[in-house]
């Protein structure tokens, strides 16, 4: 099996509602798990202000740092919505009605009802492509390797299947989860070794605490079905001896 | 009425679970409505990998660009918890175990169960400041400027109220918001002459969908009760001419 370049990515989750506490994120998640399915890694996600200068900064330094850069929020009609003027200046483009977009709003709205703020939705970079909106008309847009989608998660959901084709993905990232009750103490050491001698799999621990019972969470992840499986025969060596028991595998 | 300067943070999530959207980060949320109570302003978070390069050079340009810098993760006793290690070499520290902290998790776990896993959430730089954990023994750090907390959500929780007499906030950031049945479109030329008059509030605006029916939430956020009373009076006044719908005001 020849591995593909590994094919990464960075999120920038745009809004003050986020960084006030006042809305929960879910963004970075729906994203990352649909990119885990096509072969792309997260590398990081950054919740960022509706301030023009973080945009441009945190948008120009992820571009470069990542093959990919999705950009969630701000796309709205209201004076908060910064995220395409600032991107277009981010990256020396051109901001304006986007003929395509127009043409999508139009027909969206019943005649007359495509008032100014509507229009605004339509300004982005001139040469964007779009990214279709299926459920509430205002498209989003990608500019080279820049996505930006909009921050309602229902509709971006809807949205990222159109965008499936035009992204180069890697080997899609597989994973296994082997739930014990344990203590992550009580097997810290056994994990560390095992880890070291399967370098090609990320072995995650994480603690949990359901119905007042302790327990972890071992997620093995990797490009390649037989380290993961090489892996899991090793732990489950370790908890056996141990005589730790298995609550779920998946 | 005096301002006291604004006080501002940032936070970072420390771990792959949430970049490979197995987990949802809930914690930044958490933090940042309790940073709100006590006037400090959160201005970015940003989830990262458990890679000591990220840690080492988000911690470092955080903590030299924001008042206060808050990490949740990685300080359990596994091999994927590294935060400790990565912030001692950030901040050029000795990384070894803590007097008091070994003491605390001694007098914690039952005699001969206090095992090296379990030593090792003592190791951390030795000077640090303990941020105590009412509910599982293992304590957070502090040094300087940066705050060290667990990532299980309900842990970090019950250790905040700790943290508080080490902060100095500023004013609290206080809110108003109003939920208006239309939708942005309709308001949005109206707001941003509002926006433009009332430059010391924030004014966000939320498109929400609830039981089959658009709604919009008008976030207005000060520190200044006035300002905030004078640019909700504004708002209605241009609600009451549009003839739209007030839902809620809290």
């Amino acid at each position: 099996m020849t591995n593909k370049k590994e094919i990464n990515a960075g999120i920038i989750v745009i809004g003050n509602e986020i960084l006030s506490g006042r809305t929960q994120d879910t963004n970075t998640s729906t994203i990352s798990e649909w990119l885990n399915t096509i072969g792309i890694k997260v590398m990081e996600s950054r919740a960022i202000p509706d301030i023009e200068k973080y945009i441009i900064d945190t948008v120009n330094e992820l571009r470069n740092k990542y093959n990919y850069v999705f950009t969630t929020g701000g796309i709205g009609p209201t004076h908060d919505d910064i995220t395409a003027k600032s991107i277009s200046r981010a990256m020396g483009l051109i901001y304006g009605p986007h003929k395509e977009a127009m043409s999508i709003l139009e027909k969206y709205y019943k005649s007359g009802e495509f008032n100014e703020g509507r229009q605004k939705m339509a300004w982005m970079p001139t040469k964007a492509n779009l990214i279709l909106n299926p459920t509430s008309g205002a498209p989003g847009f990608n500019v080279e390797n820049v996505f930006c989608l909009p921050g309602v998660p229902s509709i971006l959901k809807a949205m990222l299947g159109g965008i499936n084709n035009k992204l180069i993905g890697g080997d899609p990232i597989l994973s296994l989860s082997i739930k014990l009750r344990t203590v992550e103490s009580e097997i810290a050491q056994s994990l560390q070794i095992i880890q070291d001698s399967n370098q090609k799999v990320d072995i995650g621990s994480y603690p949990f605490f359901k119905a007042g019972k302790l327990g972890v969470s071992l997620v093995l992840r990797s490009v390649n079905q037989s380290d993961i499986n090489n892996c899991a025969i090793q732990i489950k060596d370790m908890i056996k001896e141990k005589k730790i028991e298995i609550l779920e595998e998946i």
